[in-house]
């Protein structure tokens, strides 16, 4: 076994807590990582607190990892020791079915393995996410990070960053088309910099007059105010995409009017109820769509992140000391943060010293 | 004027009763139509009760409609008089917008024109429907029925059968993939019947165990029962496409679990709130999507009548004399058609003369 340390919960309603843990020890196709950063994901204080019941505890959250590789399995083929990498939401799924074939390994068929609160497939043992030392994860699910990226500013990426690169790609957003983000969060301000960045005329829909100046920092051509309803009937029948962000249930027939005919809501933060519910019409009439979609596979991940290198994207990010964990999933629940945590884990040592 | 004599109501509560009215004279491209059978359409029973909030009266109902050509304008091309004949549920559009442009009259961006119930975008006069002995129609909206359709049966192609082609043929249903229609109605029954003749293995979804033998006669490969978990469990995500003809609000979500990965519900019923609201996680995990679907094009109505008459594809209808109308309605209302009415417009002589 491989002697790891880093923050848990031991139950929903407990805080994060420094823990001494013990993982596998490296397999023949394993990659153990040393984490310089981990992302704090919306989704890290949504399990930390059971909100989708399916939580186990002790609970390490973090799916959002950057570090160096310290040690290759002996089939390893393609990482070394002191490569740049990145571990996503997944670490392992079945390869065999159809989704895994076509690098869609999110829709594993069989069931990806969450980089926390699952269970390797192997051994059944439970995973335990990036708010650690180390974590060691097979080698098909590590990703390369490219040169030129800031690790800690890149670190969103392999969540936030996934997920809104690949539903835009999906729907194939093409230069010149108009793109709505709704929200500007840790997801949106990724939008919104993916869109720019393919060429889209993008347009913020937000609550909030404050974030005005702030959007339009981030490249976004147009702010419309969606609680003043002459900016949105000003925008009916405008947008080919929205990118909604959202995640919490909200009324979304106020947006799908302002999508031009064949035009696609694309629903990537509500996992629950989208309430108010639908109207029929505001579908039939234009024959409009709403499509989910959820982070990408292995090989759009690392498509993602080259993309970035290419066109220099990162995160905007306020780094944060792991022991300052706990104030920050309050601020990230409450909206306080431009635009992501992400954890400098060299921090880790000074709890360790401390304890 | 034209004089013209059909079955109108005069106000939401009541009955279809006879009706002498004027149409406007025969413009330069404009086509008389003589009609021989109009099939009665649930809109056409929605708009006469003014369920919707836009009925106007006296309300002439009909936009399945089939006839001859008794006259043509001056600069009609293409028509002669003693051609048969359709029209469905568009007799304008402004030719203008991009819609118009890419052969999509009924999401005309300013407002296509109703077959009834509308107003004429030239001289303002109401429009009124196919239940009556003519119709005048400007000559782009008139659709031309091929050899070999028996006209009669032909008739609910206009509106229900061009419903459940389009949206088909919008989402590229391929030979071998694996369509679902929902509900076994007027829609639904030409849903199966074009999926089956494009090749796909149909399965019919109903809460009726009587059904299965009439669907199977109509070339289903499956029924499922709906209210029976065991039977919807045994074909989760299964389907390429689902054809949703439900008129009124229901449950999605479970179907959608019927879905393969990247699979779309396609709703043509519901007008109304999608209620239940639809799970964000139902379109998020298998990236799964909800479409709207409205009628179709001219273009497309046209291919559809053609594919028809290749096909030997027709309405399964029950003929009906017009003063039997408000006994179909009844009937319509409660579903108790296999699976159209058609009024035999001969019937309107009978009133006449009893007038
Ligand atoms: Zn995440
Ligand atoms: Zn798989
Ligand atoms: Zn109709
Ligand atoms: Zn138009």
């Amino acid at each position: 076994m491989t002697p790891s340390f880093g923050f848990a919960c031991t139950d929903a309603n407990e805080p994060m807590k420094p823990w001494s843990f013990e993982r596998r020890e490296v397999r023949d196709d394993d990659v153990r990582i040393e984490i310089t950063h981990c992302g704090v994901c919306h989704s890290d204080i949504h399990q930390a607190r059971n909100d989708w019941g399916w939580a186990t505890y002790p609970l390490v959250p973090g799916h959002e990892i950057v570090g160096r590789v310290v040690e290759v399995g002996s089939e390893v083929q393609g990482f070394q020791v002191g490569d740049k990498v990145g571990v996503g939401c997944m670490v392992d799924s079945c390869q065999e079915c159809a989704s895994c074939h076509e690098g869609l390994e999110q829709f594993c068929e069989n069931g990806m393995t969450q980089t926390y609160a699952d269970k390797d497939r192997r051994d059944g043992q439970p995973t335990y996410g990036g708010y650690s030392d180390q974590i060691i994860v097979r080698d098909k699910f590590v990703l390369r990070m490219p040169e030129g990226l800031d690790l800690a500013a890149a670190a969103p990426l392999l969540c936030a960053g996934i997920t809104t690169y690949s539903p835009l790609r999906h729907v194939n957003l093409q230069k010149g088309q108009k793109l709505a983000v709704i929200g500007l969060g840790g997801l949106g301000h990724m939008g919104i910099k993916f869109g720019v960045a393919m060429g889209a005329e993008v347009t913020l829909f937000t609550r909030s007059k404050s974030k005005e100046a702030e959007a339009k920092a981030l490249g976004v051509a147009h702010v419309v105010l969606s609680t003043d309803q002459a900016q949105m009937d000003a925008v009916a029948n405008t947008f080919d995409y929205i990118l909604d962000t959202v995640p919490v249930p909200h009324d979304i027939n106020p947006y799908l009017s302002t999508l031009k005919r064949d035009g696609t809501h694309i629903i990537v933060g509500v996992i629950g109820p989208i309430d108010p519910p639908v109207s029929g019409a505001q579908l039939i009439i234009g024959r409009k769509s709403v499509i989910g979609s959820l982070i990408g596979g292995i090989a759009e991940t690392q498509e993602m992140l080259d993309f970035c290198a290419e066109h220099g994207i990162t995160c905007d990010i306020e780094t944060i000391k792991i022991a300052d964990i706990n104030e920050a999933f309050e601020r990230t629940v409450k909206g306080d943060v431009h635009y992501r945590f992400v954890i400098d884990m060299a921090s880790l040592k000074d709890v360790r010293q401390a304890a």
